[in-house]
């Protein structure tokens, strides 16, 4: 099965990145972009039928390895 | 408006941080992962209320900063 973990900032965390990003924008002249959050996606193949299954172990990989649930949260989507 | 600009590599290019994340995810005895693939995602509020124009302004960021086009592709979402 094909497994997706979006994870993302919490409300609340600050994001440099995304600041970064955002005045870069406004440098190009793109002054009218604000509120700017970068988050990460991770696609990834497991070796299951069962989507059920799939998306149980995409949660543990999120919550092991993916995501930094301190200042992160996650969420798992699955497709055939 | 809220944008969404999804930004991929493309089919064929080398992850090198996905494949790290994969034999992070083998050491942690997730077996059943393969094809790791790490994309990222960036949010953005436009101040415009045409949603074409959105779009329209989004491409260009992705184009102009956001993606690297001769390694990754991208995609734009638009939402109110």
């Amino acid at each position: 099965m094909k497994v997706r973990v979006f994870v993302y900032l919490k409300k609340g965390v600050l994001d440099p990145q995304g600041k970064a990003v955002e005045h870069a924008l406004h440098s190009l002249g793109f002054n009218n972009a604000s509120d700017v959050r970068i988050s990460r996606v991770v696609d990834l193949h497991i070796k299951t039928t069962e989507a059920e299954e799939a998306k149980k172990q995409g949660e543990k990989m999120a919550r092991a390895l993916l995501a930094n649930e301190v200042i992160e949260d996650f969420y798992v989507e699955v497709s055939a």
